[in-house]
């Protein structure tokens, strides 16, 4: 994680969690898997005198994993095996050792895994490493392993029940709101807060973010003064309307997801140059089998005209990246899949391929419904991998402005 | 991103870049907007006397934007609004302020975005906002905005001149080595370790890590004894051999595509529980057009039955999770794209849809080419994230060892 050949998942989703529950995250601390920075670390976070450190990684049977060494030392506790680790280590690893380990390196790899600061409480292992929870002063130190799924489920484990519970209970955070923004930039927001009433900006914790074509603010106030909270939400709303899609922290692909499955429709996708980012993103959760039927990866302009129907003398006059071949993928997806709604996606997303008629940055994103088909054309900034989630980020309100436009026409259900 | 709402990305960024130019990182840490925070971190960071210190954000026009202040305060210097730096704002925001922000807020906002800690260096801005780099004491402070893209602009140009450029140039670390390997777990590598020559494991830093149906052993050694690295990667090779896929950091989607474009070959795909995101992972590096056609998204069904040709009756009588549609997906896609190769994924990523038969992480990827089509059944461990990730993994695997024995067969291009 450090030298950055890996990205870093688990601080996240931890927070998330804590954050949800009332709890402030404060630090976050990365450091390699030498024995003295770990220790280091620790004593520094230590010294802080927080109700909760969580450390993620380093549990593994190689010699480069040094956890619980680190925390023990940190800790000034020693480190032994425990014989139920050991028992769950072995049970994990299962009967037969893997070709080509021996047993006594097996053995040694167990003896390891088992080793846990004196007086820790035992999680139970996920994957082959138990994590475990040592009271230290007034903090309590989880130890967790780095794979995010063994992670997130030893957490789970971890807060049904024990001194992590416990200390969950304690907690009580204030309310929170977190507004999604689209269309919104931070200098009007800096106007909105400029003209708030005296004394409300300080009375909250407001934090602004921009990312992907949407602004986010999250709003936390103390749990004696919740009307303030209450108050910056109502000053947002009257400045921004209905430029402030989500009230709730839904992100835009699940409010067009609840408003589809809602209506009873379907989504198809035709894409270019986000080659199936898009159908990604809308797969990410689970249950967009309600919804979602699929569509085509058109990177190559063959796959256009052949799979999705755009006129070969469209392409010749017009070129795949434009309003026109936008138009007619959405269609051509609609048709192709026999949805409701088909979304459309090409671009230039760089680095090469832009000319001074169609530069880097130049996207149009389409629309095909029941009512008709259109495009619109986007002029990106940043590099590759910005373009290509600006265009999906984009193509996705698309959507979900066409939905909120019909469900004003019709009575039925907006996204939101 | 302390409250994990947004996926941080910049420090494995500046980290690959300062590990490729030898400068070893030791520490990363995340800290609130709030002021006292951030300057008990960048003081904790200091104590430590490192040559260099990079902050990424916190310089936006919003009141929670702080690290130009904490910054200064860290290195005890004052705040001024510098001349450049203020017409470099200026200039950014362009002539006319957008509409519904007061000329009074737009003057505040590019006053203070163009405050910069007295002695430091301006570094121009790429969106908005400028950076700086500030000596003290030992260290040089480089302070970047935290969009990705603009962090990584501004650090392209810090580096090619100015006091981060002769940093670089003092910085020479000894060798270092990236393998990649497949089909090997951890407890193989201490087992391997376990045979190494005495002393030899001590000569060198190696860290090891597993990542989706992948095992990374990253090698340094010092400038000074730099054989202990080549032995290393040499007893690594002897023992695993050609599990050893990748020995210059090349992930396996470059490999494959380096090959096939070696061969003048192209791909196409055909995707199910994974949604787009195999294809969204081969065009995430420009010039996938030189082998990348696309494909088609098959989430539901009927898409595998009217865009791939998969019988009804195969559905009907294998279900869509099975090595046969695996298989006729993969030929279907190569016969829909004109490709020479194609690749499909269809199985159960879960939560929901597992059953006895077919439970969650049931995952079948199939590859078609010239000399016909195969598929492989794999049982993949995990949440819905890491089995769609692992299974656009085995898939590239899939492919990588088709093309290793064609070119076995014929003599060319092997995907090394």
């Amino acid at each position: 994680v450090l030298r950055g050949l890996i990205q870093e998942r688990n601080a996240g989703l931890l927070a998330r969690s804590l954050v949800a529950r009332g709890v402030a995250v404060e630090r976050t601390v990365i450091v390699g898997d030498a024995l003295e920075d770990m220790v280091d670390a620790l004593r520094g976070l230590l010294a802080g005198g927080p109700d909760l450190i969580v450390t993620s990684g380093g549990l593994g049977p190689t010699h480069d994993d040094r956890t619980m060494a680190a925390v023990a030392e940190a800790a000034g506790v020693g480190l032994a095996v425990e014989p139920e680790a050991l028992a769950l280590v072995r049970a994990a690893y299962g009967e037969r050792p893997r070709p080509g380990v021996s047993a006594g390196t097996q053995a040694a790899i167990a003896a390891k895994q088992a080793a846990l600061p004196a007086g820790s409480e035992l999680l139970a292992p996920v994957g082959t490493a138990p994590g475990c929870s040592l009271r230290h002063d007034g903090t309590l130190i989880v130890v967790l392993p780095g794979p995010p799924w063994e992670l997130e489920a030893m957490w789970t484990a971890a807060l049904a029940r024990g001194p992590l519970a416990a200390l969950m209970e304690r907690a009580a955070g204030g309310p929170r709101r977190l507004l999604r923004l689209y269309g919104v930039v931070e200098s009007e927001v800096v106007e909105a807060f400029a003209r708030l009433p005296e004394g409300l900006l300080e009375a909250v914790e407001v934090g602004v973010c921009a990312r992907a074509a949407e602004l986010e603010v999250a709003i936390a106030g103390s749990a004696a003064a919740p009307e303030a909270v209450a108050a910056m939400e109502g000053a947002l709303l009257g400045a921004f309307g209905d430029a402030v899609f989500s009230r709730d922290g839904r992100p835009v692909e699940t409010l067009v997801a609840d408003a589809l499955v809602a209506r009873g429709e379907t989504l198809a996708v035709a894409e270019s140059c986000t080659g199936g980012e898009l159908g990604a993103r809308l797969t990410a959760a689970a249950g967009a089998s309600r919804y979602f039927l699929g569509g085509v990866i058109a990177y190559h302009d063959a796959l256009k005209r052949d799979l999705l129907g755009v006129p070969a003398a469209l392409l010749a006059a017009r070129g795949a990246v434009s309003a026109e071949c936008a138009t007619a993928m959405a269609v051509g997806a609609r048709r192709a899949a026999g949805s409701d709604w088909a979304l459309s996606v090409t671009g230039v997303a760089g680095p090469g391929g832009g000319s001074a008629a169609k530069p880097v940055g130049l996207v149009y994103v389409g629309v095909a419904g029941a009512g008709g088909a259109a495009a619109h054309e986007l002029m990106l900034r940043g590099d590759r991998d910005r373009i290509r989630e600006r265009a999906v980020q984009r193509a996705l309100h698309l959507l979900r402005l066409a939905l909120a436009k019909m469900a004003a026409a019709d009575g039925s259900v907006t996204p939101r």
